[in-house]
């Protein structure tokens, strides 16, 4: 009995601990909130100082020696405590984090940070410029870095890209990832080009052109309209402006963000929604482990299905758009967008182009792809740096069919490798997988669905995604949970036949 | 030499000691900003925890063996070294700072957060229950925990006031303060009965009613033209709205925030004056000694200075008048205040009244003096909190010939003591009496400051500040550097005279 109160009163001693680098880390995301939507131009210096000395306390906190023995010890008397499974589960992930943590050695750490914040403002001015030369020195440079650090993580038998993959969809490894990604290329390439086929042959196929203006306010509005007909919780986070939109926080303070173009409404919109998937995602994690190693988001794979079903499978739907065409509508006035189906084609449009955040749901998937083959042959030191843009260029042509006209809209067009974020690519993919296979599930859970969705009513889909998803925490890995929620292991054919589906509904193929 | 270039390599170390805590403190103050102006309601609860571990992680910075060692090996070893005056004043900074941290137990530190943050909350129920007996209990615990702090802080031969009084004004002790404050009831007193007698007597000089509507966004219109009027930098700090008024952030990023009440535009004005003087001195401190000892601001009292000045010296100057009155009238139309004149009554009108906050310059040192007292006299063991409402009314009478109709509007108004402030109310005086004294010999160095106020244009008065207040730092506490600014001692003269002739030519006295 003493040795079992022992462990319980150890244990939420671990949680404390646990509380406070979490709370920690939240705030440097309330920094970051700050720093892209509220912080004067001025506060950039004294912005950089608070967040080097917010990561110096956190990893101070989590290579303590004595949270180590903690948790390590706790881990050990789990066993014969009989632990419940979140206790086991917390204690697991903790030590992951932690031994993460004590690994990676500071000096290297640091040259990282250093080097990444440099080699953003490098990376932004090299593709002003559109000199591959000019950021290259650096890349190779980061390269070597995140190398040093897969080798800091890693056990002999392991690759050093599947270390770095690990820590954005923990559980996934290049042996499951490689073939999935790869087999899509295939039938996505002719999708891709069935549709510009029929493109041709059919014009009247061909979605509207939007016209008239799109005020600043009545986007902001609709999006508002949006959020609130999504279930997004405004007492529990915001709407803002900031250059690139993203989301940020959890729990009760999911902060979004959007970007308003006075000449394509589409843009504000669909970022808007994108966002609220995420924000809904954080919104829904279970209260009662909030900053508890359980309560957090499962990967950023899980984290982008949920942002990509709602902008994609629910948002640029048949029966959504019924329900959101008068909305705009009424928002805009005549914008060439008559009617539902109007809207429909219009929000579904597809067109082989260059840029990755701006691709339709046939191409975002070819153009992960692309990214993912080419990091991982540098990490893996089967690609020089001096010959990715080359590469890169090679890969485009055969994969879209075009010739990139200059590196901004090739090789430099993602801010990724200058972050050094090697390995997050493929959960981009991994997330539209995910949506797929979840909101396959969901229709056959739901009947009813579409007449929801039609009526901008999507409570049925949320509360499906709380259950599935959202309240499961991260109690699992992103296999384990995907398993549980459709009863079918991570596969690409639900997105295939929906992408298949759809699109030969649209073009008539 | 090798002793003198470990000297130096050692300060830069305590330096990068000293700047992650400066940082992790700046953090603090980022997270308030955003808690009073952008925060959704439900991320009060993690937002507690994250301010809890921030201090945690503060204290454990500030209070570490290590950093201990290091101040004081660089202080005796600055002695033979014959080391600056900005390294010793530097050493000197952080010792006091560190010291304080380490003679409040842990224990303790934790019973006044806990119970000042749950004393915000009862008192603000009180306040609106209008019950001073809801709060005594509570007020009681605050004060025995202050009575405790100040006992670990002080040495035998000190009193205890005078211990928690530094925290806000360092070098300010009691002996000097009492007389000071003290002297000021008599000729206030005087004053305010004359103005009321000669109000009764020649209701012609009587400030004209405002009229009109004064719309939100003509108001913070308004209110971004003063502070542009005032030099205040948008490119460093920004305005928002919040339910008190408030100004946070330093240097580059030192934000202010203001209120709107549509009846009232005088409220939104002054606040945002208000709020500019402390930013300007916040932004004007000096850049190569950003988040080092001899970087901060000197004291609350020299804080208030700031602010005071803009506001009352400045902005109900009659010069200044001249230009706001046709910048008022353009943005509200005819609002009851025909001219510059006019407008000069209208924002110097004294009426007796209850609240300190809507006190003209004629009452407000009153009602802080009454506050210091019975908060010296609670400190100090002379007054019981169960007589604290009855002596509370008892002065209130004598000073202001009023008898307080319930605690809301007396003993209850202010967050302060709810809060744990004891020592503070002092500083909102002795910022007035800084202010006129600065006032006073910045007229004597600028004969034409009155021209320049009477076109918007501050920037003499701006350049006086930043060269005499402002870029000093914190190299001296605040009677040295009141010495320095205007060659004199501290003195509430300067003050009284101000007052005396202000008002005299106002209501001929």
């Amino acid at each position: 009995m003493s040795s079992s109160v022992s462990f319980h009163d150890r244990y939420l001693e671990f949680l404390d601990q646990y509380k406070r680098i979490a709370a920690l880390r939240q705030i440097g995301g309330i920094l970051s909130w700050d720093q892209e939507t509220m912080m004067p131009a001025k506060g950039a210096p004294a912005r950089a100082e608070q967040m080097g000395a917010l990561e110096y306390v956190v990893h101070g906190l989590e290579t303590s020696p004595a949270y180590a023995e903690t948790v390590n010890q706790l881990i050990e008397q789990a066993e014969g405590q009989n632990a419940p499974p979140d206790i086991r589960r917390s204690l697991d992930l903790a030590k992951r984090s932690l031994e993460r943590a004590n690994k990676v050695p500071a000096h290297l750490a640091a040259a990282l940070a250093k080097e990444t914040a440099q080699g953003q403002v490098t990376w932004a001015k090299a593709r002003a410029a559109k000199r591959f030369e000019d950021f290259a020195p650096t890349l190779k440079r980061i390269i070597a870095l995140k190398r040093e650090e897969a080798d800091a993580l890693r056990q002999p038998d392991q690759r050093r890209y599947d270390i770095l993959l690990n820590d954005f969809e923990p559980g996934m490894t290049g042996a499951t990832l490689r073939p999935l990604l790869e087999s899509m290329r295939g039938p996505l390439t002719d999708l891709r080009q069935k549709i510009a086929q029929a493109q041709i042959s059919a014009p009247e196929l061909s979605a509207p052109e939007l016209k008239g203006r799109f005020k600043h306010k009545q986007q902001m509005n609709l999006a508002r309209q949006v959020a609130k007909a999504l279930s997004y919780d405004f007492e529990a986070g915001r709407l803002d402006l900031s250059v690139h939109p993203f989301s940020s926080g959890t729990g009760g303070d999911a902060r979004i963000t959007t970007r308003v173009d006075e000449k394509d409404p589409m843009g504000c919109l669909y970022s808007t929604i994108h966002e609220i998937g995420h924000a809904l995602y954080e919104q829904g994690l279970p209260d009662d482990a909030a900053m508890q190693p359980i309560g957090h988001h499962v990967s950023m794979g899980i984290h982008e299905s949920q942002s990509r079903l709602w902008e994609n499978q629910v948002g640029r739907s048949r029966a959504f758009c019924r329900w959101l065409q008068p909305c705009a509508s009424k928002a805009f006035g005549d914008f060439g967008v008559k009617d539902a189906d109007a809207l429909y084609q219009a929000v579904n449009r597809v067109k082989t182009d260059y840029i990755r955040t701006e691709a339709d749901e046939v191409h975002y998937n070819l153009h992960v792809l692309l990214r993912y083959e080419l990091e991982e042959d540098l990490i893996e030191g089967k690609l020089e740096v001096d010959d990715l843009e080359t590469a890169w260029n090679q890969a485009f042509l055969r994969d879209f069919g075009l010739a990139v006209p200059d590196p901004s809209q090739g090789v430099l067009q993602d801010v990724h490798w200058s972050c050094g974020l090697f390995g997050y690519f493929p959960t981009y993919s991994l997330g539209n997988i995910y949506s797929a296979q979840l909101f396959k599930r969901m229709k056959q859970d739901l009947p009813n669905l579409d007449d929801g969705l039609s009526r901008g009513d999507c409570k049925a889909a949320l509360g499906w995604l709380r259950e599935r998803v959202h309240q499961k925490g991260r109690r699992r890995d992103a296999p384990e949970l995907m398993q549980d929620a459709v009863g079918e292991s991570v596969s690409t054919q639900p997105m295939l036949d929906y992408l298949s589906a759809k699109y030969a509904e649209l073009y008539r193929l």
